[in-house]
Parts: C-alpha cells; structure tokens; sequence
C-alpha cells in the first residue's frame, strides 16, 4: 500500500484537501458527522501531515544551518568537528537537526543560508570561522536570517550575537603556568597570517608576563602553522634566551618539542593549544577549548531569536582551561 | 517588508490561494488577463514557493540523513570525520544536503530516519558502522526509505546497498610489505572485541602470510584498541619471536610503537590502520582507507535509488593504499 497523501484521503473519502486539512487544524470549522468521518480515516490509513506541509502552516524547519568547515590541517582540524558534534548532539535535545553544506567563500556561504532560510530548509544557522571585518553577520541580519557565531565580530560592530573561546586569558595562563614552572624568559611561538585570533593569544601572553614592547618585539617568533617551521621557530626562540614557550597551536608545539627533546631538555616548558589527540599522545600540555560551552551558548542564543526575533543578545567569552601533562608511555 | 507568502500575495490581488498556485504550476489552466498580473505580482514582491511547498508538490527534499558517527577515540576517529566531509562535498555538487542528528543506539537511528522520511525531511540516508547481523539495512528496506551503507552487511542478508573498505586486502599488503623488508615472523596486533572489521583484518594478515592454524595462533595478539594494550601486546609478539607487525589500528601502532622504540627497534617494523595525523607526525607507516571513494559510491548508489527505487545494486570493496614512512623530525 503507498503512503498516504492528503491528496488521496480526499479522494478516497470524496472530501476537499481543504476539508482534510481544516478538520486537523480547525476542528471547529468542519461539521461534525464529516468530521468524524474523516478523522477515523486519518487514523485507519496512518496519514500524517508532512514536514513540509508544517513548515508551510508554522513558517518552522527545526533545523539549524552550518557550514562545513574546511580542515586546516590535520591536527587542530579536530576542534570545528569536536564542536560540530556538541552542537548535533545539543540541537537534538531541542528537537533540531543540523543541516550541513559546503562552501568555497562567505558570500557562498550566506547566499546558500539566505536561500535555506527562505525556503523554510533551516530556521536559523550558525557562522564559524569569523575573521576581521566578517561580513555575514550584517548581510545575514540584513535578510532576517537568526545566527550566532562561534567566533567574535573581530573589528565589525558588534552584534552581540557569538560567542568565543577567550585565548588571550589561555594564552595568559599558559605564560604564568611556564613563569610558576621557574621560567624567567618565555617566548611566543605564534602564526605569521596576520589573524585576529594569533594577536589576542600573543597579547594575552605579553600581558601576563608585563614585557615591555622591546621584550614582547624580542620574545615573540610567528611562522607558518606547521611542525617544520615550529622548530625553526622554537631554535630561534632558544638562540635569544628563551627557557620555554607558549605555542599558538599544537601544531607549533610538536614543532617546539622536537627541537627541545634533540636538545635533550624538558617537554614541560612548551604549552600548545587544542589539546589534541597528538598532544595527549606524545604527553604534551595544551590549553583545551571548551567547544562544548561554546556549542551551548551560540545554540541558545539561536533558539531565542527563533522564539523572539528582536531578542537582545550579548557575546561570551569561555576561558580555556590548562591541561598539564609531564610525559608520556610514548615519549618518556 | 515582510517576506511575501502565498496569503498575502493572494490577499493583495484579491485572487485564491490557488489562482496563484495554478499560474506557477498550470499556467494554461489561468485565463491570460489574470495569468499575467499574477506574474508580475509575483516577479515584483520576489515571491518564491518554499522548499516546504516544493517538498510537498514534488516529495522531494533534497537532503540525506546522517547518524553523528560515535568518535570511538580521539585518534581513529577522524576517520567518520573525514568521510562526513567527503560526502557534505559530494552530495552538494549533486544538489543535496545532509542531515545530521545524533541517535544512542541503532533502533533510535531507524526511528528517526523513518520519521525523517516520512516527513519529507530527507529523501534516503547514509548507514555507517555496520555491525554482526545489523538489522538497520532490512527495517530501512521495509519502510521504503532508500539507503546505502559505508560497511557491508557482515552475516546479514546482503542488499547489496554498500561500499566498504576492504580491511582484509589491507592487511594482507601491509604484511607481504613487511616480508619484502625481510621479516620472517610477522605478528598480527588486533581487537580482542570480536568486530567482524577485526577478524576481516586477521585473515587478510594471516593468508598473505599462508601461516598454518597453530602459526597463526602463535602470531596474533588481541587487546583493547588503547595505546597502553598495544604496548603490552607487542612485548607479547617480542617474547614469541616476532620481528614485526601489522597492526589493526594506529592506536595499536603507536603502543607497539612504544616498546619498539625502547628496545631500539626501527618504527618501519610496524604498520597501522587508518593513516591518521598522529601516524603522520610520528613517521609511522599504515593503511589508508579511501573514505573518499567510499563516499562517492555510497552517493551514487542512494541517487541511483531516488531515481528508480527498484534499482538494483552491488556492493563494493575499495583496497586501502600503504603509505609507508621511515621517521619524521618530531622521532628522529
């Protein structure tokens, strides 16, 4: 037997689609004897409005938009799919699914989110990976598409509407995590590219050890995110007096390691951030984003707006938290 | 302004509901003075039919469903991961999305995916992790809902709906590589939870070898998949006189990989399963699993079955690639 359809209920019961849909949404508008007749073939058949036919009377897909994030290297890659899963797993508990897309560019990215919006696919969605001057939040609030971002409006106006892992306060622990460890000269081994994310990490290091700008323009070395360039960086970092390090990346502090562990010293004065399956394996500290939090807050925030459209939402930021390690069955 | 529905569009030009309906769907069915201020009503308010109206006309969404795949640990994965991506790519170039939503056990999963389905939400689903006896790819069968499964239907009826990494072929080129390094005791480091994917992996090792019963009984180990097991195993397969090994997974790996060091053994003694980042960075050899290709098939076999529900498949095994390693700067 095929599904049933409103189309063939009508038919069957010789009544018009109207009749079926009024006698599920307006009980009151259809007489009684009709009612009753065609209630009891909704049920006998097991017809039940579709999906597609309740986003149509409620204007509600309960589903959240997100795009795909492109893997950027193998081992900090793991952070927007360890978010991706909390947030799958916390929509669900709201009754939301998550539908992903790819994209090439932001203007892709929100031209596929207003489109999904607009045909009740998603009812909100959420941004990842927002970077100076972001543009979608603006041309998303433009088109009335509720978000939040996991990640701040970096130099955009605030719109309150993110939340954020705060790496300068991780970046600032780490350092006074090394200085308690003994280390008087701790150097910064961070990214080349210019991110906002890289100069909050680097000012919330400066900050917690009070270098001036000629000690912070010393002690500082930025490279390319990977394991070569991190122990170029670290040997450079070792020839200017440096004891220790706090990393922009676990991919930087493997780097790191392999220069410290040639030279036969301790992998406790290098601190990475991710908290990778690497770090964890080889026994290496690492500052660990709290995905989980951030998953929650941009989730509630998505579904206040979706309750209220005119909510008014302020950002988060969620401090990371030090996982120390000394070691490891792998490395010694 | 307010988004302009099908109501208010209607309310405007004082027409039905399905006047308009009829001048996008039967244009010849409107008389031509009414045809045409419809339409250019329509172009001027950007009126468009949702996803939900179209869903509904064409019973068509779409969209794939997806289980949020478990991470079994933070090492192997990646590997759900890395195929979740692969497939989000593949199914957009197709015009599809995917659903992704969270389910504790494989009852829940089949629930939902019928609801899904059956709601129009998404037009056929993605198994992954198919197990012993798996009951998901006949209950979907039975509810119409077409599939494909990353995984073959080990012990169940074969359906043919599949696309699986060939564990077994794997196996047995990373031992005959070991061979062609000249190792004449190979052992085999595997799962001591009985998982079909396991005891695939062993008799590939075990036939590429044309080791007897007792050889291979002498020659195989089988732990927790934890790097601490895999360590203890490999001083197991030492003090029975194996020079080297193939490993189930590079969690395994890293632990032989432990002892291997300690003893002063070369790392190309050994060979994971799965090429993750943490292989990678410690120039360990292993298996890749062509999670890209297994992506491509599955698609095109659930697109197969949308456009001919009746469409009769075959399953397919895709060999995984060596990618053999002598070290890295982090080990030297």
């Amino acid at each position: 037997m095929n599904k049933p359809t409103l189309a063939s209920l009508a038919a069957e019961l010789n009544v018009s689609r109207q009749t079926i849909s009024n006698v599920i949404n307006f009980p009151d508008r259809v007489r009684p004897e009709t009612r009753a007749r065609v209630q009891e073939a909704i049920e006998r058949s097991g017809y039940r409005p579709s999906a597609a036919a309740r986003a149509l009377r409620n204007q509600r897909a309960n589903a959240l938009g997100l795009r795909l994030s492109n893997p950027r290297n193998g081992i900090s890659g793991s952070i927007m799919d360890a978010f991706t899963h909390s947030l799958v797993e916390r929509a669900d508990q709201s009754g939301y699914r998550i539908v992903l897309f790819p994209a090439r560019t932001n203007e892709e990215e929100v031209d596929k989110l207003v489109e999904l919006r607009r045909t009740l696919a998603i009812d909100a969605c959420i941004l990842t990976d927002t970077w100076l001057d972001d543009a979608r939040p603006a041309q998303l609030a433009e088109a009335s598409v509720p978000f939040a971002a996991f990640g701040r409006p970096w130099g955009a106006k605030d719109h309150g509407r993110w939340a954020d892992v705060d790496g300068r306060a991780g970046a600032a622990e780490a350092a006074a995590h090394l200085r308690a460890l003994g280390h008087e000269r701790i150097g910064y081994l961070g990214w080349s590219d210019g991110s906002p994310v890289g100069k909050d990490r680097r000012v919330g290091w400066a900050q917690a050890l009070c270098l001036s700008g000629d000690q912070e323009a010393e002690l500082a070395v930025e490279v390319e995110d990977t394991v070569d360039d991190g122990a170029a960086g670290m040997a450079e970092l070792l020839s200017r007096g440096a004891t220790a390090v706090v990393c922009a990346s676990d991919t930087l502090s493997l780097g790191a390691f392999t220069v410290i562990r040639r030279r036969g010293g301790s992998r406790q004065c290098i601190i990475g951030f991710d908290n990778t399956p690497v770090a964890r394996e080889l026994g290496l500290s690492s500052m660990a984003q709290p995905v989980d939090e951030v998953a929650a807050t941009v989730l509630d925030m998505v579904l206040a707006q979706i309750a209220d459209p005119a909510v008014e939402l302020e950002g988060v930021l969620i401090a990371p938290a030090l996982v120390a390690r000394q070691g490891s069955a792998l490395t010694g």
